[in-house]
């Protein structure tokens, strides 16, 4: 796939994306909850799991009203996860997407409650009820999806979020503060706290559409490969990034005294590292045997390796 | 029904739903996330929802194991709620089911975790996964729900749990403090603070059997109004009771300058307002047209209003 075709198509997605975000997280919830739920997720971020679902429904030509549902839903749940992990009883972080957090604009309890709602409105998102009351909160190009699909995608969301996943690699990361972890327990923290997420972001997208045993195994172990190495990415740029650049203060691995893999590894190491898992799904991705249809999953593999914030 | 005949089915029920608690919340979670969890959640509680829902289930003879499922999860949304609200930045209560709060024994950080954890996992209970890799952390009982029914289940807890209901009418309760609300204002609070779940619990076990408008609709009415009732009675406790009788700070709203149905109304008003809603719960079952199937439902009306803790 030539870098433009990948550039117009994931323009196209980000204003859809976008679009439907705007139109599901909603302003007039009293008591300015709207605000700081939309203000927690509208305008930022780079809406890679989102990206992930909607290239991975797409790969398997599956349904793209659910994938666009999935996809406001998983941007939902990263979304909140970063509004209570700013907070002060967590990573106590005042910059997030070059603004002040949640917290520091709404105060601490608005910004646990927004997280909140918006963990629940993820669930909402991906079942659409007929004859709902506030059905003009609602984006009118919704299409019907089949309700065995609706109820897949949550239990692919929830299990990915909870503590099997996001919330309990932050649990562990947590306790892991001022630790000596080696990389089988780093990977597994990761694995948990954003690659869960990411992969389920495939997983979900996957699901759109009619996939066999084989693309479903291999895109799963994309999922969980780009997982990991986005994370790898994450520890590079945090020490080799400025705070502007990535839009969230820069360092605060190190400050926080938090195990990384460059702490582990070494820098160069874990540029080999990210390097020879980008390998890796390129070749999860062939060995789906979806072909060209993939490729829009691969040139994202590249994005995660090569971005620079 | 004859107060003992309720009394025996209740037990049954707590029994059951204790043990699905108990075999769906983790113990073996990393990093003491499953720990907190859990004490949150277990050995405590009256679990006024889960009742709702395993009586509206057995009004409408309804499919059982969907029932105790969607009682476990809206048991998981209620308690999750409590963990959020006793924290620092909210009500700040160090007290609760005569037990030091979840934050108080764990942190602020492994509480705020846990109760995110736990809105999770309320929905990764509704939609069980076939060939799920952790099905020995699964009950043994559960059977098949279908598709159709996980799907309508997450989204009636969705939306009890959400900006359009509980988290929503947290924000007004933040935002209501030291202010003076009208009655009309105090209810829309209150119906979604907590009536909200209320009546999904009762929506949720209507779902699970084949319901028709009439009785759909007055059961909906029945959870409104018990939800309402429910709230009063809280607000009434709360200045005649003892901490030791509640197992919670008494005196707590009064302490908090918050709006409450005895500071609107007085107290003999308010329990005059409690027995009309109890009435009016009545009437909503026997327009159900569900008969002696409604009983237990009539019986958990009178036992919200009489409540003393």
């Amino acid at each position: 796939m030539k870098a433009t075709d990948f550039d117009a198509w994931a323009q196209q997605q980000l204003v859809d994306v976008e679009r439907a975000l705007d139109a599901w997280v909603p302003a007039d919830v009293p008591a300015g909850l709207g605000e700081a739920m939309r203000y927690g997720v509208l305008d930022g971020g780079k809406r890679l799991r989102p990206l992930l679902v909607l290239a991975a429904c797409q790969a398997v030509n599956g349904l793209g009203a659910a994938a666009m549902r999935a996809a406001v839903a998983v941007e939902l749940i990263h979304a909140y996860s970063l509004v209570h992990d700013d907070m002060p009883c967590m990573d106590n972080d005042v910059l997030r997407r070059g603004k002040p957090t949640v917290h520091v604009k709404f105060g601490q309890a608005q910004a646990m409650l927004a997280g909140d709602a918006m963990q629940a409105l993820a669930f909402e998102v991906l079942t659409p009820m007929a004859n709902e009351r506030d059905a003009a909160r609602q984006p009118p190009q919704q299409a019907e999806v089949p309700a065995a699909l609706q109820a897949r995608l949550c239990a692919l969301l929830a299990r990915a979020a909870g503590h099997a996943g996001m919330a309990g690699g932050q649990a562990i990361d947590l306790a892991s503060i001022g630790q000596a972890l080696d990389e089988a327990a780093l990977r597994d923290m990761h694995r948990r706290k954003t690659g869960a997420l990411l992969q389920a972001s495939v997983q979900m997208g996957a699901a759109c559409g009619d996939c066999g045993a084989v693309a479903w195994q291999a895109l799963a172990g994309y999922g969980a490969t780009i997982g990991l190495a986005f994370q790898v990415v994450d520890d590079i740029l945090d020490v080799t990034q400025a705070s502007e650049t990535l839009g969230k203060t820069a360092g605060r691995d190190q400050h926080h005294n938090k195990p990384t893999y460059v702490s582990l590894l070494g820098l160069a190491a874990a540029r080999d590292h990210a390097e020879a898992l980008r390998q890796q799904a390129h070749a999860a991705l062939a060995r789906s045997g979806l072909g060209d249809a993939a490729s829009v999953l691969a040139v994202l593999a590249d994005k995660v390796v090569e971005r620079e914030s």
